[in-house]
């Protein structure tokens, strides 16, 4: 069963491909995390806001990551990280194409 | 662009396939919600929390599902809602195998 992990924080930017261009080596290390199975990164410029969306294997590594991401954060001046763990409604999600197994992308 | 919705509340259940029957109708219905591309439905009878991650085609469509869904979840009890409309960084996403894209499961 997955686990979904939902991370925000306040945050004043960099935002969009500058953001991107500066952390793309911390993107890459992230795939090695135990447990991983995505990350969708969210940010919001109007709203202040940065964060994730992240799909884990089971709870154990979705925990054992939010409390390293959350110190890293704090070395990087983010004090406060809001960071929830949630199990997965499987029937539900499957129902609205939820993208809770291994996927493919459709190369049209 | 796609656009991330991130939906959490206070709820203390059912959850699970009790949830799932419950709800089934409403999810179907969720499908035919202007822009709506997927929803992650999740939850935590551990933390007492319910809530979805959904995939939205623009902004616009995000804003609205949000007060439909606020304004429904008030009427069945829900009275505080944590609603969140991000952009997706999709550099860093695609990077990270994130679901940002059309997709398809891998029937193995």
């Amino acid at each position: 069963m997955s686990i979904l992990l939902q991370v925000d924080f306040d945050y004043s930017g960099p935002f969009g491909e500058e953001m991107a261009g500066m952390l793309t080596s911390l993107a890459e290390s992230i795939n090695h995390e135990p447990g991983m199975i995505w990350k969708i990164w969210t940010e919001s410029e109007q709203d202040k806001l940065g964060g994730g969306i992240y799909l884990f294997e089971d709870k154990a590594s979705a925990n054992a990551y939010l409390a390293m991401h959350t110190a890293r954060l704090k070395e990087m001046g983010i004090a406060e990280v809001r960071g929830k763990v949630f199990d997965v409604n499987s029937s539900l999600s499957i129902i609205n194409q939820g993208p809770i197994e291994k996927l493919s992308i459709d190369k049209p």
